[in-house]
């Protein structure tokens, strides 16, 4: 009855978090030795550092990197009942249903089961990490007898004693299998328990306070707290505890709530806050697929994920498996700019702007990455928590100076959708100027053109190659818009660097071979030994399989790249952009979840619905379907926000210009119709393609719709 | 009066070695502690491995490495009088001398002095590595009493508890430090001394006899043997006690004598056949240079080192390092192929053989390596010392393919001098074919033109370039000699491959700009950013001051890389090798000591006789001078083989083609005349330059002088 395969994937798949926290869907019970469980909490921003090793060491390299650790784990509860302890495992299970309901925002597991002495029991129980008080974690159990009169005992544990996961057979994994945890304090006092300790190396500190909501007696072995409480049930009568818990560390006093005062409202009201706060999150993120049921709950369901692995405050932003595993040790790449920050700007800017002033908080440890690179500018980060740079293989890493440029692309979007300047003034024109510097830094003139060798672009399967397409637009697009914003909102003080901006973005070679009208990966991408796809077919990632110096030795990608300058400029002739996407499409491995999505979008914008359609759907079950199978080390965030993308941008083409937003919808056959709403300069709109494309909007918008200008107030309906 | 500095330094200058074991020059009574010191003994070819940690494991990337290690401790002996230890930092020293003798093959140390309590003695001692006897190691160890009649006290120790050096400063080096030694045996008989070990992981075993030439009482402490003996002596009288000691390995069953037999030649006749064999070996070895003695000691110490240092049976090559430290971990590269080579093809071709056969040895395991790299073909390995690819950085390590071509070109060269047919048939076209199937593998056909993608040359300021010049042009000459040698020589059965190998050679993309005239280190170096040496100029080498990208990103060169392909394949018109010549050398830093000489023998070449001096003084003082700063940790034996080179190759301009040996020969006018000898198909050549050039063949001999052509019987001297 119970799938042992499917657990693993369902820790992850029903795994539920706020941004703040996140706790993977293990059983209460735990499971039987032999399972293969990776039982999981972690607090966003949370971290430990662990040394990097070099076989060869060179100047430069980060020394130590950082990695998101396992927290108290308190999702201990079991069930004693004359005797024997519920486990699915034991006994019969006569019906067990999983989901996480992404209205109510809460996790549901219902057992009915026999005893293996008989006993009749339903067992109910609901988790959630509060969305609105982001410290709070509660567990509400209930178990109700359907044939049984005596007692039953019900203990709940935190304990404090975690591991990070460890696969012997994964090196990159087992090297940090430590236990980062200092236990400082455990105290119980009548109706709390308190743990805390120290993050050894990062010195964080963190805690947690414990209760339940009927009085539990509690016992400490070692650094485990252990509540029982027996109850006396009688057929038809159900006992119900509420484990409440609070997490909290010391870098973020301003969300002090007590303990008392969440038990205070009662798991009612906190349900009732939790769906309030979803029903106004829904308001613009939920997506209406009308024709396909089971893809517009898929897709929501992503959308979902997104918000809860997204970062609140500024100490933390979205990590590439969001809170929901340990997979890429919990780091922030370009992923939330490219690929996830698009869903809040359009739906939720103020978590959007949060996102951007994290990396703000960080530009002081940019510049000093940029020095330990000899460049006087900003450098961000390929992957890192605090911000310090924690990649220790550059080629797919540091040498992906485009990082730079999606931060500032997510910052010019966002200003451009919201009109936020004093958000551009307080921060994101310093975050645009001290990171186009960069390009000052490592870029030059060569035959009047401006150029950027030795840099890796998104496709990891083509590395440290000159004048990669997709860095150079970027970097083209960056440093306009560094000029623009300067002389419209600052013109003060930093003549010199724009004029060479001016220079450089003016100058910038940009790639193109004239005989196959295409955009050039990178300047020499055509001069690379053809690849054998067929003999590779079934040696997928092809990173397991080969070596790097031969990969990149071959004109074969890892995810869409050109393509994906091609979506986010909007800039180029379609038959530039047909001709480039026909000419990679076949080279694409799709070994990274970024890549799907992208080419999926340009599907769309090229009229070819069918094959956009193909990969949407390849999308929207990357994780559900586990394609990727790896599923179980965490959801693959950066995939949700790209499922989120392809209806806006995806089927519907939107664009986000200077003159406002660009429209040119498609819809798969499948469906009657789709809609979504934008939450566009503080005003809804609300988005239906269906044989027509109806917008709504209170406010009156300025839209271009298959390059023509419409200014829409209340409902128009326009053919397409 | 001791150079605390200078000790260090001279424990690799000092060292002695055969080959076979190789000891440092360390005192055998120790230093005082806070002297820092690196004690070792090596024996060549015997490893441990060590596990290469990545931060991020990629496929194919080795998983251990192997690392020479520190064997038996046979140095010490102490010297007790009147209750004070012999050490030169007690006492007075009156008088120490240090230096090796590299006719008799012996390294010596005089010191006059007076113990602290005033007694005067002269103790003598000489250090021999036998040549004849390879497992051999002699300690002639004399006492002479000025002042003093009464007892003295000498102990001489083995021991087994080593440890291989550590740098806490250097985490390269520090991570191995380890006891690699597992002690298997310790015997003590009544004379001799037996102690055998098994080496941790690659389970080689290795043993040493010890005895001395008069009786000695023997002790066992843990893994140390002390034998302890008192003498009388009386003013004027002579103490004198020889330390035999015998290494042995499960590996070399072939060099098998005992320590018994040794001893029965007694110190003398073992000295005697050491001078002897030495005398053959300066028979041609020996370079005389009238005008500059201290240079033709320092060129002539440079080439002992270099013998000293040569494996002389296929379980072993020669080490970066050769036997005198641990640096590189003791691994063989390429240096043995192209600097190190050529001395004994010149000399001693029958080392030279050897050398070659140890990598045919390996070639299976090359082809693991080429497999493992998804090619079929055998691919080389960059470091290694069983033949297994040591190497944790590939961009300079393992994507140096051009260390196949490497080999190839040393087979060829070996094969044009000596006219070995017999090698060649017997396993040097294999080598040659093997290796050249890795062209066919990685290269690809690009606008008709056969190019070699995402490959290193020697320039290691250049990684992953495509249509390195070097590498290019040494794998055309390599599959040129392949398909020329099957034609003249094997002629069955590889038709297909041959066939492949014409069209490839034929076709091999050679880049040169014509604007410049010059040959391109690689096909778009041009295109790099221009490097800042002003700022540069306190931060060498760059590499302990940049990160790999920046480096990679400009126009700086690490060592000689289009000018080394030069030099070896002289097939290029003089303007293009001028023109290249200055081009480069300006941004040439010398960071490898692999440089100078490479660019001293085109300077020559080109007439440039001061300049081509320089780089000579330059090389040939190298390590005499530590003007690397890391000669303690051992010899820079590729830059010594370049120091050798630079006098036929580089001033005499030899260059071996298929018609036989050809000369342009210039002078430094510092010097009258200077002259070397070739063993040229078994035959006495000698060479001697001044004003004419003087050549002296007692079989006829075909040479060509600046393009005319000779026949030389007896001796001939010819304007130049």
């Amino acid at each position: 009855m119970v799938d042992k395969n499917q657990l693993l994937l369902d820790e992850t798949l029903l795994s539920t978090a706020n941004g703040y926290i996140g706790v993977r869907g293990n059983f209460e019970e735990g499971y039987p030795i032999g399972i293969k469980t990776i039982r999981g909490t972690y607090i966003n921003g949370v971290y430990s550092l662990v040394d990097i090793i070099y076989g060869e060491n060179c100047y430069g390299f980060p020394q130590n990197g950082e990695t998101i650790i396992n927290v108290f784990d308190t999702q201990g509860i079991t069930l004693t009942i004359d005797d024997d302890m519920f486990s699915v495992f034991d006994g019969t299970v006569l019906k067990m249903e999983r989901r996480l309901d992404i209205e109510k925002g809460v996790s549901h597991r219902v057992i009915e089961w026999l005893s293996p002495k008989g006993h009749h029991l339903v067992i109910d129980i609901k988790r959630m990490t509060s969305f609105v008080y982001l410290q709070c974690f509660t567990i509400d159990y209930s178990v109700t007898s359907v044939n049984y009169d005596g007692e039953i005992l019900i203990t709940s544990t935190v304990k404090g004693n975690v591991n990070n996961y460890v696969d012997p057979n994964d090196p990159r994994v087992g090297t940090h299998h430590q236990q980062f945890l200092e236990i400082s304090k455990i105290v119980i006092n009548d109706h709390i328990v308190t743990m805390e300790a120290t993050v050894s190396r990062s010195n964080i500190k963190i805690g947690v306070d414990m209760s339940h909501s009927c009085a539990f007696k509690y016992t400490q072995k070692n650094e485990t707290v252990t509540g029982k409480r027996k109850f006396v049930v009688k057929k038809g009568e159900t006992v119900k505890v509420i484990k409440y818990c609070r997490f909290y560390d010391n870098r973020r006093s301003e969300l002090d709530i007590s303990l008392d005062k969440l038990m205070s409202f009662g798991i009612e009201e906190l349900y009732e806050k939790q769906e309030n706060y979803l029903t106004e999150f829904w308001k613009f993120g939920k997506i209406d697929i009308e024709g396909e049921e089971a893809i517009e709950e898929a897709l929501n369901y992503n959308t979902y994920q997104l918000l809860a692995s997204a970062g609140k405050d500024s100490l933390s932003n979205i990590a590439a498996k969001g809170l929901s595993g340990e997979g890429y040790e919990g780091h922030y790449f370009w992923d939330t700019e490219i690929y996830m920050l698009p869903l809040f700007t359009l739906t939720s800017p103020e978590i959007a702007k949060n996102l951007l002033y994290y990396r703000y908080k960080t530009l002081d440890q940019a510049k000093l990455r940029g020095k330990s690179l000899n460049h006087n500018a900003a450098k961000f980060p390929w992957r890192t928590i605090s911000g310090v740079e924690s990649s220790p293989y550059y080629p797919a890493g540091t040498a992906q100076y485009h990082i730079n440029a999606d931060i500032a692309y997510a910052m010019i979007q966002y200003y451009l959708f919201t009109e936020d300047h004093e958000a551009m003034k307080k921060f994101g024109f310093e975050l645009l100027l001290e990171t186009s510097k960069l390009w000052l830094e490592t870029g030059h003139y060569y035959n009047n053109q401006f150029r950027l060798d030795a840099v890796t672009g998104p496709d990891e399967y083509s590395a440290l190659v000159n004048n990669n397409y997709y860095t150079n637009a970027m970097a083209k697009y960056h440093m306009q818009w560094t000029i623009k914003i300067y002389e419209t909102l600052i013109a003060d003080n930093h003549e010199d660097v724009i004029k060479a901006l001016k220079e450089a973005s003016d100058k910038m070679y940009l790639p193109y071979d004239k005989s196959l009208n295409i955009d050039l990966q990178d300047e020499h991408f055509l001069m690379k030994k053809p690849w054998d796809f067929e003999e590779s077919k079934d040696k997928h990632p092809l990173l397991l399989h080969y070596h790097p110096l031969v990969i990149y030795r071959h004109q074969v990608l890892k995810q869409a790249d050109t393509v994906l300058a091609h979506l986010l400029l909007d800039d180029r002739p379609l038959d530039v952009v047909e001709n480039s996407y026909d000419f990679y499409e076949p080279l694409t491995t799709h070994d990274s979840s970024l890549s799907y999505c992208v080419y999926g979008m340009i599907a769309s914008k090229l009229g070819r619905v069918e094959e956009a359609y193909n990969y949407f759907k390849k999308t929207v079950r990357l994780d559900l379907d586990n394609s990727h199978g790896n599923t179980k080390d965490g959801l693959h965030v950066a995939n949700a926000g790209g499922a989120f993308m392809s209806i806006p941008y995806g089927f519907a083409g939107l664009r986000i210009k200077s003159d406002g937003l660009h429209f040119k919808p498609v819809k798969p056959v499948a469906w009657q119709s789709y809609t979504f709403r934008l939450n566009y300069k503080k005003n809804i709109v609300t988005v239906r393609v269906s044989d027509r494309m109806t917008i709504t909007s209170e406010k009156e918008i300025k839209v271009t719709i298959n390059n023509r200008v419409y200014y829409i107030l209340g409902e128009s309906s326009i053919e397409y």
